[in-house]
């Protein structure tokens, strides 16, 4: 396609060049200047989304094997006649959120999210410390929150998270977004995003993909800002979720959101959301963790080309090294299985030029 | 908007018809003639979408009271500058499947398909005949299966749709769709469509609408020909369903379907399936049935100005006149309260120029 645009484009501008030329021509038909025109028009149209590629795409990924890889397969997916042509309703991209689309260390965000809420609902209901887990939190009790399993968290999130309504929660996660920082940056949780990962979403919804969000994490907690940070709208994001429940508030119909888990959007349970959510098989997957395994699994398992890719937290300097070792985002079976996988591994250290906006 | 697309519209033909007639004035400068022509193919285009309004757009609708409603509705939410204008991205449509968009009488099109999906398994395993449902099912005996509930329909679905692959089911529900025949129309299924309802979904996505599909029936069932038939992709599809399991069938990864119910899109269902799903409330509802009662109420109810209708089946002679006494599609809560609620009611009748495509 883009060989064919910047031909069409430079003939057309030949043809804009001969005509400044020869005035006595244009003089002849205004209609067919309209037609040459419009065009131009469309080939510089053409020619401008075309040329989103490797270098201006993607400015702050090194050149190198990952980028390549990624590039390379966007264009064979996208090129009309390619052997691999995929047609844009079929470009689904999902990525996983923590630790692939922003920071999950020292601990997830969701998680400094639900120990703030329980120091918030402890003082309006003290009785809430008899609960163990709960006092920890709110006494800082480092050796009782190192118990504390990935279920742990999810459960904790349920609990404290439950028994309002879908919108009071909404409001909850808006408020506490826009004022909560970062442990480590001292920023605002949402630009503590990969800016090498915001490129890709944009460059793969210019290239008509659609992007989704697959996480563990709360669906909830992500839709009320995701739609501003990723450009991802709520009904593209996929998470785990408590059962909810349609009911009338006087005449007010509300969602409550009842404190049971109604699934967990986690290891094998990614493709089941995507199958629950979008219906079809991704042709492009990232993650960073075990918990994305079986979805770069599925995704490069289809018929058609795929891609899988996890980012790997190899930058100790300007973020956290870490893998299979990790408390958040371990990540074992996928580095042994990548190769074989046939997937590609970020070295987030040599492939990234940067890694958050706030460094340089 | 379309004031001033006309008038612009109109500007740029006049300075072309200016232009025409002096030749002299295009020889100074061709570039300040490609800006024009730029502007002019703009509002041209800028006009075309605009002009997708009542007349052009939803030739199938009578003029009055409910094409009315739902014009001004539309054109009141897309107007920038309205007191009512609603961005894009918040435009979502949803509408129910059967009998809103396509016919439900004699039987809901998928107790169709789970009927031969029984015959043909019975062929194969005889030992099912011990289940009264099926064996009444398989010897077409008329009382036994009267007796069946619309929570039987959803079991005998689930039951004879599962311990199979999605990818498989996919398959079984194509083969199916491209060459059962409605029984009383003796078309395809998906020809048995109603003509301003496809009308109305085209013309509220010319509008920047998001429409999604909100149905009691599966989810599954629906997703392999909506994208065609409705121009809905998959991932826009809310239906009920079953649990579903991630697994490994030797080395290709295959997601089974359990015979478990995991979720009943009806009723207040569909305001839980909306909110997990979309994420956000809908502005336009369409529903034919007291099982849509739930998701216009929580449309309509919402801080935005929003709109619920009701497509009332009151057409004898082109389809069938029914509603508060129906096996499949009763309609009682909401013709009682649609006045109350400020729902439009549509006439199939009286609003309806056609119906079926097959049918002129």
């Amino acid at each position: 396609m883009i060989p064919n645009a910047e031909v069409e484009y430079k003939e057309a501008l030949l043809e804009v060049t001969l005509l400044r030329r020869q005035p006595e021509m244009i003089k002849i038909d205004v209609g067919r200047q309209l037609i040459l025109q419009v065009a131009i028009w469309f080939s510089l149209f053409h020619f401008t989304l075309c040329s989103l590629r490797a270098q201006e795409a993607l400015p702050s990924w090194r050149e190198g094997a990952s980028k390549k890889a990624i590039i390379d397969f966007v264009e064979r997916v996208t090129t009309a006649g390619s052997a691999d042509f995929v047609p844009p309703e079929q470009r689904i991209a999902v990525f996983d959120n923590d630790g692939t689309l922003w920071s999950e260390q020292p601990m997830y965000v969701q998680m400094a999210f639900a120990l703030d809420r329980v120091k918030i609902l402890a003082e309006k209901k003290p009785e809430l410390l008899d609960n163990k887990m709960f006092k920890a939190i709110v006494t800082h009790d480092r050796e009782a929150l190192k118990q504390i399993s990935e279920r742990d968290v999810l459960e904790l999130v349920m609990e404290t998270h439950a028994n309002m309504s879908t919108a009071e929660f909404d409001q909850i996660v808006k408020d506490w977004i826009t004022t909560a920082k970062h442990p480590v940056y001292k920023k605002p949780y949402t630009e503590c995003v990969y800016v090498p990962m915001l490129e890709l979403l944009e460059y793969l919804r210019a290239k008509q993909f659609k992007t989704f969000i697959v996480s563990g994490g709360g669906i909830d907690f992500m839709r009320p800002w995701v739609e501003t940070v990723y450009g991802v709208p709520p009904e593209q994001v996929i998470g785990s979720g408590v059962k909810l429940r349609y009911e009338l508030r006087g005449t007010e119909p509300v969602i409550m959101r009842l404190p049971e888990i109604d699934f967990i959007d986690d290891k094998s349970g990614k493709p089941v959301g995507i199958q629950r959510h979008i219906g079809r098989r991704p042709i492009l997957a990232f993650g960073n963790s075990d918990g994305d395994y079986e979805m770069l699994q599925y995704t490069t398992s289809g018929a058609k080309t795929a891609l899988g890719v996890l980012i790997h937290h190899t930058d100790s300097k300007r973020e956290v090294a870490y893998d299979r070792e990790s408390h958040f985002g371990k990540l074992n079976r996928g580095l042994d299985d990548a190769a074989t996988n046939g997937w590609v591994v970020v070295d987030m250290q040599q492939d990234w030029e940067q890694v958050f906006s706030f460094q340089r």
